[in-house]
């Protein structure tokens, strides 16, 4: 069985995308959390992680680490799991949003961290990260309206695991939201595997100062 | 035939990505340059790509952005191209380190932005700048010592073009790398790919002040 190093259910937005995506998919994986430190990293996670980075993935003698080759990884060895959206059309599709998201909103990542247990509180909303909270709704709003719904593809796909992070930070930084996204955030929060993972990462004591804004 | 939308050849890093991989591969395309404005951007762009970035790939009723997502989508449209690791073990290696190209190095590509027509010239080579070589130079030879070369996988794939625009920053700012590493970018720049491509950028005159570091 392959074994899932994550860091903290709390803060760790990238563990999160490939536990979610395996537990819906109901691929079968060993759960190995081991926690940050202060900094929000940890020298241990060198012991499994060529980048020292969670999340990282041992599947028999392979090591896969980034949260979408992880994801890519199980799809491929599960083809039925339906981690891909089944149409090319729309596996091009969920790959040019999943590796947006790998590689940008900078502001509204590096202002809302990941935060289960956080109180809902609203920040103050600056243009930047406006505009990438903008540029998710935009891809949101034009995968549903393709797809019908409830989630991005129709069923739920990697690139819903790949946007669940930001479905917390809207939530817990009560950022402003146009009128359809509601309902796609509660149709992520209602996942039975996204409640386990808020629950497990509400009940951890361990503060991580950094990810705390 | 799809259309690949890039920016400037001397400056365009993600640009080029893609535009290596299909041309190494044989894919056919056509080449639409829309160049930058002065800072690195373009209104432009907003016509054919959904991120207002190049590069974009509108291939029939499809449009594609990301430059991984574009190789991913022509890798998977064209499978006897190569472009990804035939085993899936390989596979599964190639995505990880081009989904870290994607996500990682920013010192490096910070301080030094892909251009083509720079005269090699050194500069101060930060602790981050370091760490970002160090980490580069890690995955290419644990991938050319499990491969044997003298590509990352053997033969070219698309994580060689993911990290193309490396092997022009290591070379233009004359950045220490090991002993092992000049042999694969002699391997890179040999391509007559690259050649073409570095060629039409040194003809370009445009000047983006804020790539030129």
């Amino acid at each position: 069985m392959p074994i899932l190093y994550i860091g903290n259910k709390n803060y760790s937005s990238w563990s999160f995308r490939p536990w979610l995506g395996m537990t819906v998919a109901g691929i079968a994986f060993e759960e190995r959390l081991v926690p940050f430190n202060a900094d929000a990293k940890n020298p241990d996670f060198a012991a499994f992680s060529p980048t020292s980075q969670v999340p990282a993935l041992v599947d028999g003698d392979e090591t896969i680490w980034q949260s979408l080759a992880i994801l890519d990884h199980v799809a491929r060895k599960n083809p039925l799991s339906g981690l891909w959206p089944e149409s090319d059309k729309d596996r091009s599709h969920a790959m040019a949003i999943s590796c947006e998201m790998l590689s940008s909103f900078f502001a509204l990542r590096g202002a809302c961290p990941m935060n289960m247990r956080r109180e809902r509180a609203a920040i103050d909303v600056t243009p930047d990260i406006a505009k990438d909270v903008s540029r998710v709704e935009t891809i949101w709003s034009t995968c549903l309206q393709a797809s019908g719904g409830p989630f991005l593809f129709g069923t739920f796909s990697l690139a819903d695991a790949m946007f669940a992070p930001v479905v917390n930070r809207l939530d817990v930084y009560d950022l402003p939201v146009s009128v359809d996204t509601p309902a796609y955030m509660a149709t992520i929060q209602a996942l039975p595997a996204w409640k386990e993972w808020e629950a497990a990462g509400k009940a951890e004591t361990w503060v991580v100062e950094a990810d705390e804004a």
